[in-house]
């Protein structure tokens, strides 16, 4: 069972926004403060006195907690969600059905799945299972940081109708949590997991001591890869999505703090004598690292098509991780300057 | 007088190649190695044995070190500038008649001014005085650091003729230091010198102890406004050289290290309380940083233009350098998010 936060609000035209969260853990408690907070101050959403159930961080008065997932989204004509990635499949199955046609949906899911025939986007199950349309907001988002309300930033991608990702910007944005519309729903996604794989990267450069221009190298060249591979999966990318909170600044708290890093530091420390997965079980309390699946997500999709050499960061990335390369080989890129006029049609890429 | 190198060489076709530094400091004698060791190793550079002059780093055995500029430059066809950015009129004004006709050049010199008029490239001052054409290198490149032979990057821009661009790529490439030509020479040098404005930023958020989101955040406002400004300075400006080794990874670089960022850090502690003369004086032996004199320069074209909203990130910078706002007002956004379609013809800034 999911909790489910509901923040009911009337527009001040005849249309009533009714909005509902599903998810849980701090992120989740974040935006159920962030939402709660602006529906009480937007004339477009009235506000309802209740706190329940969401442990930690005080949410507004108006935020209700309910347990029962179908009845919280039976009313909502905005849907939030925001639930760790393994259970978004399950969620959206028993919703099948449930929430109204006319409902709009954004996820907050970072840690789609790259599978073989390419990635599997959460805001794309959301519209399939549950027919409605899906928006994502991702970015440089440290639940705690926001829920101190440290100054910080998000992105907003959606499809088609920038009046829905206004509704979305309104609903989340505050003086200290600034969140920009993009129209790049897989771009805007597809950051939120491919940083991992990088950090990764960053961890082993910590790990070697190498230094700053080393480590601001392989963020870039992570960077570039990212762009690429997303643009190479949906033509639809675009380059100006990895300027915003989403691309560089998400890289970049990630690659500087971040469990990826830390992991892969200690990983680089030992010279890959110990593995991943003793390193997650010792650090991270039995939690697993997104970063290292999603290396080897990635690197199964560049075999298949035979584009490793066009990737040299990330395939070093996954087979350091698998222990075939030592953590040293992440700057050893001297003889392999990927070529990407070798991809049909990506001449500008480079 | 300013130290030189010559760095013989000759082609594998007709064309003899000999090389001239003309500089000093650690990235000139750095400069002088990555380049000795080249020209041994290509068919197209004979190899010469001579070393002396430049202390510290030890140069390659064909490096000779010629403390008379007007004879060091005579006969080369590629001449490297790397002398601090305040002798360069001088030295050019001295060459002027004085350099082969058919010379290319490159600038390896951070910090070219930015004037009321515009910004007042070093690469412009060098082709004009000396009617020779000149690249530039730039890049997240600490001397040091590529001294060791730690991985880094650069990036050459170059204006028109991509052979040229390619003979400097050769001429400096190592297997740990990997460098990228891009037709961009305006936006590749304002990279270079916008960044240490963002790097005051990012000191003040360390002050403050914003935490890493914030940090990030503030980073990434900064490429955009020196995106903007760049394009807004020079239309032939392209978004993608803000991916590049000059323009991401250095901003990472001076923004995780550098002595902008540094004492950046201690005005923000200290309150804004102690000026940044006092503290310059105090941690820089004397030396003056580049950001606070190109954080005014810069505010000086914005606000001849009106363009200070546009700018937040730069105007607030400057404002807390000379005391008219505390350093937390780097974070203070909220009320004024910059709406480009106000400048004219740069709505594709956005």
């Amino acid at each position: 069972m999911s909790p489910t936060t509901a923040i009911d609000g009337n527009s001040s035209t005849n249309k009533k926004f009714k909005v509902t969260v599903v998810g849980s853990g701090n992120w989740g408690s974040v935006a159920a403060k962030l939402i709660g907070s602006n529906t009480l101050k937007l004339s477009s959403f009235h506000d309802e006195e209740n706190v329940k159930y969401l442990p930690g961080i005080k949410l507004g008065r108006n935020v209700v907690a309910d347990p029962d997932l179908v009845n919280a989204v039976k009313d909502a004509n905005m849907l939030v969600f925001v639930t760790p990635h393994q259970f978004m499949e399950g969620i959206c199955r028993r919703l099948v059905g449930k929430v109204r046609s006319d409902a709009e949906a954004i996820s907050l899911i970072k840690g789609m799945e790259v599978k073989m025939e390419g990635p599997c986007m959460i805001s794309s199950l959301i519209s399939e299972l549950l027919g409605i349309n899906c928006c994502v907001l991702m970015g440089a988002n440290i639940a705690n940081e926001i829920a101190k309300e440290m100054f910080s930033e998000a992105t907003v991608g959606y499809r088609e109708h920038r009046e829905v990702a206004e509704r979305w910007v309104n609903l989340f944005s505050t003086t200290y949590f600034i969140v920009s519309p993009v129209q790049d729903v897989e771009g805007v996604e597809l950051c939120g997991t491919l940083k991992n794989v990088v950090a990764l990267a960053a961890g082993f450069v910590d790990g070697l001591d190498m230094g700053n221009n080393t480590k601001a190298a392989i963020m870039r060249i992570g960077l570039r890869e990212m762009r690429v591979f997303s643009k190479l999966m949906f033509s639809s990318v675009k380059d100006n999505t990895f300027f915003e909170s989403c691309g560089v600044a998400d890289l970049i708290t990630t690659c500087l703090g971040g469990r990826n890093r830390k992991v892969a530091e200690a990983f680089a420390r030992n010279g890959g004598k110990r593995s991943f997965d003793e390193l997650e079980a010792e650090m991270l309390q039995g939690q697993k690292l997104q970063g290292v699946s999603t290396a080897k997500e990635v690197y199964e999709v560049l075999s298949k098509r035979g584009w490793q050499e066009l990737f040299p960061l990330f395939t070093t990335v996954h087979e350091i991780t698998i222990g075939h390369l030592p953590p040293s080989a992440i700057v050893e890129y001297s003889e392999h300057t990927p070529n990407f006029s070798l991809v049909e049609g990506s001449a500008q890429y480079y």
